[in-house]
């Protein structure tokens, strides 16, 4: 819990005198003022975390993607067996998934960590070993995980960044694994935006209509059960959460703490970022949104953290992938900033 | 005309036989069927274009910006005065716009073109000329060119890809430079949508209230004046066009002849494709969509296209900054089909 504590402690906000001085150059630049759109807001931003008017192109990308398994599989709620997991981790570590391809095209890092996945370790060299427990319990009986639990998790996502990212200027993306976890993801945002099973819960990795309206009573009887407080983000994470989710949060909030940009990939991820919100308001500003998943509730998951998506692919596949498509858009408006030439320089006459 | 006539007769459609293997090597990646959305439409419609079920990364990018200015300008329906047209190719050629900057983020090389800027010749090292006319008349007293100087244009734009890529596999975008464009742009809209200026016409570059409601009406003057058959695309593009948008008709015909995929940016090039598709239906088949401006009529355009874009980020700047954004997700999409690993290669099970 210290460290975690230490963590949110750290979170500063944005400096707001540089996001002034960032927002006064890009008026100055050859093009009409706010014709660049939301570059030139994420230009901002990045200046208001790195602390200087005119933001650094990153060192360093890293794509974090944390696997855990979910003991409500055993309710029936994926397309996909559990086994599929730890499959697909060992598919991460060959450099065969799609958070792999397109890690390569962006140029980042892709760290693969076992939080939780089912069954015994995996030895599998350049998998990292954070595992909290052999998969979360199903929440339908009672909470997924103790609140001890929760919190080693996070911290785990907080020693993550800590260990894997240099130093500033970095790019950080959160990716996931594990068999299920759109479930937990759509528990936590009804919970905490206090919306109904039926409007949040989705198809995944693709089930069937039967199946769907199966997800949405699971996680309706989860609620029911295990009634976590929406005001207690460790509770609701706890009693209908996931250990990649919480590792996740972790992810954000240590990025927060160390003043690094975080990229937000889709539903899952979202889920995380809610419940690091809820932990540490501030954390938000560190927080960039990728893409709008197909998923139906992560449109009403990034309102509720106010981000707005650069993409809109109808992607659903998680792992982080849509994170890193985004990548380059943010090494876009770091380039615009720094690289473009003002009216001055270029003597091109104003408005 | 004999180079358009050539160039339309050689379009053919996608291989079909190519989209058929893409869709089923898709399906046999490590990823729930159809989970990456759009980038699996974009990776199987570039094997159609390329004719090769798994289509190649290009080894060439280049970003057409075409200039040229607009007889229409008289009217007062832009916020910059026409000596911008000039200054803003100045910068390109200098690389200080924000099209060079976006493009060396995407590796792209910038291929800038005079096709009418207004004004004598400019002796600029590095200006391709390929100057029909010092700009187009005045549209609200007649038409903005005659019908054979839009063809000249078009056939201009049309020998730019031919000179300027080397050939397959390639990926060109449109951009342009033209202070007043976007109002033959609407009209272009207004004309082949069967629609009304005020519902095609935004601000451009930010115009105030008073002077959109003035450039409405100016669009619906010209439209009344001049009478352009929305059967015919010649005539509408010679009547109410622009010379940059004929040219970047040219580039997209040209594209579609040489199977070369051309990104499309925004408003603009928007309206080029219009043209190009009424002159040549199958060339929307070689046609991607980057972006959603911010300008109210794009939405509409890209339905008549029927097309989606990929990113939203609230621009309206043109040059092809939104073309350039949306390269690395061509290749992404190129990326997964070659690099990702099948279920069976990777071990994983399968619904």
């Amino acid at each position: 819990m210290e460290l975690l504590k230490q963590t949110i402690a750290q979170i500063d906000p944005p400096d707001q005198q540089a996001i002034k001085s960032a927002r006064e150059r890009l008026d100055s630049l050859t093009k009409p003022p706010g014709s660049l759109g939301r570059l030139e807001e994420i230009a901002y931003r990045l200046a208001g975390i790195q602390g200087q008017a005119i933001p650094e192109l990153p060192r360093e990308k890293v794509m974090m993607v944390l696997a855990g398994d979910h003991g409500v599989v055993a309710e029936g709620v994926s397309a996909f067996p559990q086994e599929v997991t730890p499959q697909m981790v060992a598919n991460f570590l060959r450099g065969g998934a799609a958070i792999n391809v397109l890690s390569r095209q962006a140029g980042a890092r892709v760290v693969v960590a076992d939080i939780g996945i089912a069954g015994p370790p995996l030895p599998w060299p350049g998998l990292i070993d954070c595992r909290v427990k052999p998969g979360t319990d199903n929440f339908v009986l009672g909470p997924a995980m103790s609140r001890t639990e929760a919190v080693q998790a996070i911290e785990a996502g907080i020693k993550l960044v800590y260990q894997q990212v240099q130093g500033q200027p970095a790019l950080v993306g959160t990716g996931e694994m594990g068999i299920g976890n759109t479930t937990p993801s759509s528990a936590i945002l009804a919970v905490f935006g206090g919306l109904s099973p039926r409007e949040v819960t989705g198809r995944g990795t693709g089930i069937d209509d039967a199946r769907l309206v199966h997800k949405a009573a699971v996680i309706a009887r989860a609620i029911e059960v295990n009634r976590p407080d929406p005001n207690d983000g460790l509770d609701v994470l706890a009693k209908v959460g996931g250990l990649e989710i919480a590792g996740l949060a972790g992810v954000i909030l240590g990025c927060a703490a160390r003043r690094l940009p975080v990229v937000i990939d889709g539903f899952i991820s979202g889920a995380a970022a809610l419940v690091a919100r809820s932990l540490a308001p501030l954390s938000r500003e560190y927080m960039f949104a990728s893409h709008l998943s197909n998923e139906p509730g992560h449109r009403l998951m990034l309102e509720m953290l106010d981000l707005k998506p650069m993409l809109q692919l109808d992607m659903r596949l998680g792992e982080g992938t849509g994170a890193a498509l985004a990548f380059p858009l943010l090494e876009a408006a770091i380039r615009v900033i720094n690289e473009m030439a003002t009216f001055a320089e270029a003597g091109v006459s104003q408005v």
